[in-house]
């Protein structure tokens, strides 16, 4: 959540250049990604003041090699009407440039915030949105293998090992191997699939009262079940921070946003307790690999992966219950 | 340079409902500020969708004492018309606003960038702006002890001592008390001042093309000499990053900017050469205090203290060389 590299007035000014976007008036870095510097650009536009865009630049060298894909994504969904910002190509149709040997892209700024405390009413908006974004890669052409897939978490927790998890929590050794196992029989195979964000947390959404203005983020995007993506934007929206505390309100409300466009098929509501239980694994795996590998001391804040060791518990224990609320 | 502290949307539309700007559309964590934190905020303003604002958390308490100092300051060189960020009241009057024990202020949005590499247009305007700031001040009624002057550089270096600073750069002893002794005897006393930015970097300066848009920043802001501000200034634009590299068109275009609009005295350019080695100690002081202070492996950039050990050395040499070729 910071601005890895400094880019000067100079520098952008002479990116802009590139651009059909007018003179650049304002660039502030803005704390937001984990692995990428983001900066809240406002230019002339059309000799319009005030057009903004977000330029990211990726930090690393990995997202490299996909950055075609994730930008093609926003582009193809942005076309079908689904609210993500469209990139916006150099003057040679480039969707993104290098500076330095680091790449960067503009992208459109959409309005919005991100709430901490979703009523029902956005819950419903997310849901709904989520599925439009399902229905809308049906012709989306590229794939992409989801590297925190099944097999991914499942390598993380090895390499994490029985030590090391018990040294986060002595419990953590004796949830993670048995689910793992559990997976080997149960998980699905042949549900409906697509590219999907596989990390909708409240923080990639904007909403602008209870609609859904923007979806962002979507550099963990990978084809998966379209029931997976819902089961982990239900297990990142219905808890309360801490995992702890279920709102059934915001699950309900999700669930129905979800299906009032695209109902799920008996296989899928099936398989969603496995998959929701996946969900909390994808996100036990990775902060528990995060906590083993940041000092005590660092300056950056480490996710507790107890969180989701909450969330798996609701799951484990409510089984199909999750949809029974739900109209 | 970052967010310290998580305001969600729904604490940010409490806080905005206290002031006459509208609804809550954006809010974004800008990476500005060493002791703060700051959102970028876009409302819909008076029915007009667009409206920015800077919000300013102040997480010190230190600052807390000087807050209305600073705001006040803010208000009043906006009324004599310098670019600096007004700041907004609230709908009781007040100029700041608590959350959680902190304070906040809803400060106005300038536009510009922030240069890297000066041109002598750039350079001339911020020399004239400074110098409109100095006139503005005269009828301002309050004071500011400046922690960060002379007395308080010769306590900071005293408490890092010989071996301290050593550590840093084993010729920075020999350096420092040779110059602080200096000081005891050839420090000025009573040429014009008033309270004074103090601190005016490049990155506390918003341009648009060679036109100031915006003076930030102004939390060093206390009473001290003009000329001692303007020697700040001057260390601060007219080296290369590193401050090894002079640049002579830029120190000339700062000095004919500031007095184009302010003459100086013979007294303050006869002082001047003593003001600028200040200048350098002060923040050869602090970085060097921040050094010895920082873990090596913090997450936090330090600066070198030796980047103004380098003008410091340039001054000592031109002594009152630097005025030549100001007209």
């Amino acid at each position: 959540m910071a601005v890895y590299t400094h880019l000067g007035a100079e520098e952008l000014a002479e990116l802009i250049a590139h651009y059909d976007v007018g003179d650049l008036v304002s660039a502030k870095g803005i704390a937001e990604g984990v692995s990428n510097s983001n900066w809240l650009l406002e230019t002339t536009g059309g000799g319009e003041p005030g057009t903004r865009f977000i330029l990211t630049m990726y930090e690393r060298r990995i997202e490299l090699r996909d950055l075609p894909f994730f930008l093609k994504l926003l582009d193809h969904l942005a076309d079908k009407g689904c609210p993500v910002p469209r990139t916006i190509h150099d003057n040679t149709g480039a969707a993104f440039r290098m500076i330095d040997g680091k790449a960067v892209a503009l992208i459109e700024y959409l309005p919005g915030v991100s709430v901490d405390h979703p009523t029902p009413g956005q819950a419903h908006s997310v849901g709904a949105a989520l599925a439009n974004n399902h229905l809308a890669v049906a012709d989306f052409p590229e794939t992409r293998w989801n590297d925190l897939g099944l097999a991914g978490w499942d390598n993380t927790l090895q390499n994490c090992g029985e030590e090391g998890l018990a040294s986060i929590d002595p419990s953590l050794p004796a949830i993670v191997f048995p689910q793992l196992e559990a997976f080997a029989g149960d998980w699905p195979g042949g549900l409906p699939h697509g590219v999907v964000h596989c990390d909708l947390f409240p923080d990639n959404v904007l909403m602008l009262g209870d609609e859904v203005s923007g979806l962002i983020d979507f550099y963990f995007a990978a084809t998966d079940f379209f029931a997976y993506d819902l089961a982990v934007t239900h297990a990142a929206w219905s808890f309360e921070r801490g995992g702890k505390v279920y709102r059934e309100d915001i699950s309900n409300a999700l669930l129905e946003g979800y299906q009032s466009v695209r109902p799920l098929s008996l296989a899928e509501i099936e398989a969603f307790p496995v998959l929701a239980r996946g969900a909390c694994m994808r996100f036990i795996a990775s902060r528990a690999e995060d906590w083993l590998n940041t000092p005590d001391d660092a300056m950056v804040a480490r996710k507790d992966p107890m969180d989701f060791v909450h969330r798996l518990r609701f799951y484990d224990e409510a089984g199909a219950k999750v949809f029974q609320g739900a109209r």
